[in-house]
C-alpha cells in the first residue's frame, strides 16, 4: 500500500505545517477549530500534519506512555474526520531525526531571555504552575517548533492569534540562520488565522481538558454526548421558560452556532429565546440532536479505524518516510552552508 | 579503507567516552591531560572519542566557520600523538543523529534549576559574561552531554575534578530515564580522574586560549616553541644568575616537570636554582631542547595527515558509522521501553 501515491510536491503550491500534541483524543474544539479547515486546505496546498509526540513529552516527560497511546487515537481522529493521507502528509516527529538535530543548531542563537519572554511560553508556565521547576524540553520547545516548521519549509502556519508569539520566534530563527549561512536557506512563516472563535467548554468557564470532564471528543459515545449537552452551561436568570433569556455567553447557543448547519433557524431560535417561550430543555434537546448527527458517523469510522491498527501505522510510517526527505534536505541544506557536511 | 577493522565490541571491555570540542588547535595543555592517557587506554577498553562539533557551537552559534575549520585539525592531532583508528572509534557528534534525539527526550526530565545550579556551567557563564544572553543550547549542554554519554553505553568518563558535576549530572537522568522506563536501559558513568595537574598557560595567569598567545599547539613551528619559552613566566624576584630562585610557580619548571623524560635531571635543577646560580637563560634553553624535541615529530606527522585530508574524513567517517550503530541501539531501546517505536 502506498499511502502517499497522490502527493506530488509541487514547487508553486505553498506549504502548510500544522499538527496536534498527541496527549488525548481530539475533540469539538479541535473539530471547528482546526480539523475542518484541514480538510479543505488539503485541496489547495502541501499540507503536513505532525502528530506532536515529542512536545507532548515536553511537559508529560515522566508519561511517555500517556503521550504513546494517543498518537493512533489522533491518527484516527485525523482520518475520521475527512483528512486524505493522498491529500495529507500525516507523521510522526519523534520518527523525523532531522527535527531535534535543527533544534540543537538553532538552539545556540536563541537566549534563555529570550525564550523566558515569549508570551505563549509565559502564559502556559503560569498555568502549568512549573515555577523554576519547568523542565528545560518546555521552555525551550518554541524552538522545537521553529525546527518543525522550518524543516518542512512550510510557509503559511493555521494557528489561533495566542500562537502568533511562537510565529515571531520562528522568524527570529529563520533570519539568524540564513543571516549566519549567507543565503536564504529557510523559509519565514505567516499565519493563517482561524475565522473562527476558540469553542468554549462546555462548563463555559475553563479551558477544554479531558480531566475536567468539560469537553467532547470525537469519539464520544451517544450517552457521553446526551450528558455533555444536559450540563451545559446556559443563562442562570433564565429561571422559566416564559422568562427572557440571554443568548450571549449561553453555551447551547454558542454551539448551536458553531455546529448547526441551518444558520437561518438558529437565528429564529434565539429571537424567541430572547424574547421568551423557548426552555433550555427545547435548545439542548435541538443542539443534542446536531451533535449526535455530528459526530456519529465520526465515532463509527474512528472506531473502525482503530480496528485496523496497522493500517494508521502503515499511513504514519508513509507520511513520516515522505517527510524524513524533505527535513532531511533542510538539514544537509544548513550543515553545508555550515561547513560541517563532511560526509 | 576499513580504519574499524580491529575493533571488536568487547562486552566484557568497559566503555570509555572522551572528546574535544572542535573550536581549536589541540595544545600542552590536552596532550598532558588527556591525550598521552588515551593512547594508554586504548589498549585496554573499548574507547569512544567524540570530535564535539555540536558542543563547539553552543557558544560559536554566529561562527559555525571556526568549528567547521577545526574538525580535521583535531583528528589529525589525535592521529599524530598516536591515537590509532583501529583501536578506538573517532566520530563527528554533528553526524550522529541519535546524540540530538536523546537530548530531546532527556531535556523533559531536567529543569532550567537544576541546570542553572551545576556549578560546571555556572562558572563558565561567568568567565563567558553571557549574562541574561546565554544561548539555551549552552546552558542545556550538560543534557547533550549527558546523551552523548549514555548513548555510547560508557561507564568511565576521564575528567578533570572540575567536571565532576557534569557526570553527576548525567548520573541523575540516567536514573530518571531509568525508572521511567522502568528498566534498566542507560548506564551510570564514574570519573577516571586525570592523575597530572591541569597545565597551567605559558603566561602563568589566564587560562589558555589561542586568542591569549600564552599556549603551546601541537602543530607549533619551532620558532613560535621558541618565543614562547622566552616569554614564560618564571621567578620574578629572581633577577641575577647567582640569586636563590623559586621554583614553586615557575612555569618554566612546571613545564619541566610535565614534559621532561628525566626527572632525576629536573630535580638536581630544581636544587640549584633554589640555592642560585642557575639562571633562567638555562632553564629555559633546556625546556625548549624538551618541547622541540617533543613537538617535531608529531608537528610533522600532523602535517602530513592534513596534507591527506581524504584520510582523515575516511577515519570520521568510519568511526562515526561505528557511533552511529551503538548509539541507535540506546535510542531504540528507550524509544521501545516509551511505547514510541511504532515502525
Amino acid at each position: 500500500m502506498n499511502t502517499q501515491a497522490s502527493i506530488t510536491p509541487d514547487q508553486h503550491q505553498p506549504i502548510i505545517l500544522t499538527g496536534d500534541r498527541a496527549t488525548g483524543q481530539l475533540h469539538l474544539g479541535h473539530y471547528v477549530g482546526s480539523l475542518q479547515q484541514r480538510v479543505q486546505l488539503q485541496h489547495q496546498y502541501q499540507q503536513n500534519i505532525l502528530v506532536a509526540d515529542m512536545q507532548g513529552l515536553t511537559d508529560n516527560g515522566h508519561n511517555p506512555q500517556k503521550v504513546a497511546d494517543n498518537i493512533l487515537n489522533v491518527v484516527a481522529d485525523y482520518l475520521a474526520v475527512g483528512i486524505d493521507p493522498k491529500l495529507t502528509t500525516i507523521c510522526l516527529q519523534s520518527a523525523i531525526p532531522a527535527l531535534a538535530e535543527l533544534t540543537m543548531y538553532y538552539s545556540n542563537v536563541v537566549s534563555i531571555a529570550r525564550l523566558e519572554r515569549n508570551p505563549t511560553v509565559k502564559s502556559e508556565i503560569q498555568s502549568k504552575a512549573f515555577g523554576r521547576s519547568i523542565p528545560a524540553g518546555f521552555l525551550t520547545y518554541p524552538i522545537s517548533q521553529a525546527a518543525d516548521i522550518t524543516a518542512f519549509r512550510a510557509s503559511l502556519i493555521p494557528v489561533g492569534d495566542d500562537q502568533l508569539p511562537m510565529l515571531e520566534q520562528t522568524n527570529e530563527i529563520v533570519r539568524k540562520i540564513n543571516t549566519i549561512a549567507g543565503k536564504n536557506i529557510l523559509v519565514e512563516c505567516q499565519p493563517l488565522l482561524s475565522k473562527v472563535a476558540r469553542l468554549p467548554s462546555t462548563d463555559g468557564k475553563n479551558k477544554m481538558s479531558k480531566s475536567m470532564g468539560n469537553t467532547i471528543t470525537l469519539g464520544a459515545d451517544s450517552k457521553t454526548i446526551s450528558q455533555a449537552v444536559k450540563s451545559m452551561y446556559t443563562d442562570p436568570t433564565h429561571l422559566r421558560v416564559e422568562d427572557p433569556g440571554c443568548v450571549e455567553g449561553n453555551i447551547v447557543f454558542t454551539y448551536l452556532d458553531a455546529f448547526h448547519p441551518d444558520g437561518a433557524y438558529i437565528e429564529t431560535l434565539k429571537q424567541q429565546y430572547r424574547q421568551g417561550g423557548l426552555g433550555d430543555g427545547t435548545t439542548k434537546k435541538i443542539l443534542e440532536q446536531c451533535l449526535q448527527d455530528l459526530i456519529s458517523p465520526i465515532r463509527k469510522r474512528r472506531a473502525d479505524y482503530l480496528n485496523n491498527k496497522d493500517y494508521l501505522i502503515e499511513v504514519l510510517k508513509s507520511g513520516t518516510e515522505h517527510a524524513n526527505q524533505q527535513t532531511q534536505q533542510v538539514l544537509t541544506d544548513i550543515k553545508t552552508a555550515f561547513g560541517l557536511n563532511l560526509f
